[in-house]
């Protein structure tokens, strides 16, 4: 089998841990695997980076800024090459140009265009085990990119789908997907299996086992993906099209995101047009808005709501305000203190039941919600950030 | 003006100098010049990445050792380039592959073999102040290769040869060359010229301005270099082909190199090929031979000493141990404890009193001399380590 595979940042955090790592890739190579592994800049290697490059100027160039970033994966595949090495393995790391990993010029968030196959297939073919470094590609000026938030998650999952990879193996701190957060609600149970458009949502939710976009790369290019521990020898969770679910779980997870703030533009006059100007702001400002809900309108006036990732809530409130004049609101209004729970699970739409289930749940707690949200396969609400996991043990306790 | 300029790992140890250096930078490029920049790795971030390397695997391959430190000097010219960006200058940072600086295929002490101009042209076409990351290339196959010990300056030489540069400005500690070490001989004079080959004597008997492979790349291809100092705003040293000199200076420096052991094979067969076969066991190793003195020939025996650099002292003697059946000799001797001070001077083989005043001098300050090496322009003496300093002062008052 042609497996890659991809350990995180803490994985490889000090010597102990890469030889670990080591150890698993070197296993996996003895069964007789080809194996290409994707690895993450070292423990708080990039926070390190980024100090040392806001000491000299608080507002660096993204293109410098991913030239120095980049630095902390290369760290990381020499390093566990070393280890492969000592253990007497073949083994060759290779750089994000090094393997053609091509992509748009948007630095520090930069998307993969295309990955040429050739130097890897031909280390493949010599029999070496490829530590490929994350999180960095080229454009093409040959400028050095960085992927983003999640970023060495994507380079796997890319890698897998060009290679035609028989799985792309996440390794993480946990044994795989559970029905909530297993740090926080103690009887979550682990899935064996669980559909992208889940996993979607549980990664878009807060739940940190595999970034979005790592996800939606997989289930496009129908890469099978597996999420596993890194401590633990047991199977994982497969993520993949379709689930043989033994019994009808009603949901399959649920998810905490506390990274969230909402705004909400009071007073807008009610004629078309509007919305779109307050978004189109949004997008230029390059901030995803999540739930977004639009007040029936009053006296000729709406109001509309919706949540930001808290640390875009500054940018996106300059963005709004800056333009009082054309959309001609009356007041923004900003609540820091809130957090987003969700539950996934791809039945959702057919069981009515399973949101006011959810509802009660929170009631019984006597949990305020200030925001309700429903997709086809999940429900989430909005609520006071102190209540998030209270409310996630309450759901968990009322589904499983 | 086209100035390619130099700053070492000191120079750039943290954010305080960075911004020094930038200033320096800056200065030069608001002059009008187009300028190119070559930055060594900061401080100990080398050694930082040796010990890492080290706590995971004691012999690494140097493949990989490579991928490793290479990321030092990418570090150091992102960080610069943010600097400069702060001043509000147009900066841009370049890597090893990314100049296209193509060297061969000796890992951990690669040979420059030809340098891509064409995308630092395009950027100094762009008004932009280039930055490079020193001491780093790429082979054939797109490996990452470093160029050993002084490798930023040899980066630096190359840029301002292939570019036709009209100055290749080394900056240091110190304001120039010395007549010696100003650090241990307070009344050391600093040389308004020098010529590439005193200064490659120099270079090689320890002073460490300037690395000797730099120096003999500046002398192949004419690149002029200055050598000056990067806190003190004064002229530095030129270093060219032909110096203009007022007076009739006798020498032109004296230097200490204490990075130094001496073997003695004692014992030889006095017939052809034994030195051959001595020295091409240290080929093989690719160990560097200094001085070497063969003995007169007594009782059908010879002895042959040599000097070589102190931390290839053991893989010197394990490669002469090994050779002991073939060779034939009695036995092996070691001094760990010499030290060599050399004086260079390109009049000195007219001036036959200059090595009988170097003598004297360490004969009156009651220092032994165990070797003797000459050449046209320099004498080179081994001593004890401990009678180094005292000696370089001796010499220096004699001369100056």
């Amino acid at each position: 089998m042609l497996i890659v595979q991809k350990f995180g940042g803490s994985s490889v955090a000090d010597a102990e841990r890469i030889n670990h790592v080591a150890g698993i890739i070197a296993d996996t190579y003895c069964e007789g695997h080809s194996v290409v592994v994707v690895l993450s800049a070292q423990g708080d290697t990039t926070d390190d980076l980024i100090a040392k490059a806001r000491e000299i100027n608080s507002s660096p160039s993204k293109r410098e800024m991913d030239v120095l970033l980049s630095t902390g994966e290369q760290i990381t595949v020499a390093l566990v090459a070393m280890a492969l090495e000592k253990l007497g393995l073949p083994v060759i790391s290779l750089t994000g140009w090094q393997i053609g990993m091509n992509t748009d010029s948007n630095h520090s968030d930069a998307k993969i265009k295309d990955v040429d196959t050739e130097r890897i297939k031909r280390e493949l073919d010599a029999r070496r085990i490829v530590l490929v470094a994350g999180f960095q590609g080229i454009n093409k000026y040959d400028d050095i990119t960085t992927l983003g938030r999640g970023g060495s998650d994507t380079t796997a999952v890319a890698i897998a789908s060009v290679l035609h990879a028989d799985v792309c193996q996440k390794y993480t701190d946990e044994e795989g997907v559970y029905t909530a957060d297993p740090r926080f609600v103690p009887n979550a149970k682990k899935l064996d299996e669980i559909t992208y458009d889940e996993m979607l949502e549980l990664a878009s939710l807060g739940t940190q086992v595999l970034s979005n976009r790592s996800v939606e790369l997989a289930k496009r290019y129908g890469v099978n993906l597996e999420v596993l521990s890194s401590y633990v020898r047991a199977p994982g969770t497969k993520v993949k099209e379709v689930v043989k679910k033994v019994e009808e779980t009603k949901i399959s997870g649920i998810a905490k995101d506390t990274n969230v703030a909402r705004i909400a533009v009071v007073g807008l006059p009610d004629e078309p047009g509007i919305a779109f100007k307050l978004f189109r702001s949004m997008a230029h400002a390059k901030i995803n808005v999540d739930l977004i809900i639009q007040s029936m309108s009053r006296n000729g006036t709406n109001d509309i709501s919706f949540t930001v990732a808290e640390n875009d809530l500054e940018a996106a409130h300059a963005a709004i305000a800056e333009q009082q004049d054309s959309i001609d609101f009356e007041h923004l209004d900003v609540d820091r203190d809130v957090a987003k729970v969700s539950i996934v699970g791809s039945g959702m739409i057919t069981s009515s039941g399973i949101a006011s289930l959810m509802f009660e749940a929170l009631s019984d707690a006597k949990i305020n919600i200030k925001m309700i949200s429903t997709s086809e396969i999940k429900v989430s609400v909005l609520i006071d950030v102190k209540e998030a996991d209270n409310a996630v043990s309450a759901i968990h306790a009322r589904f499983f």
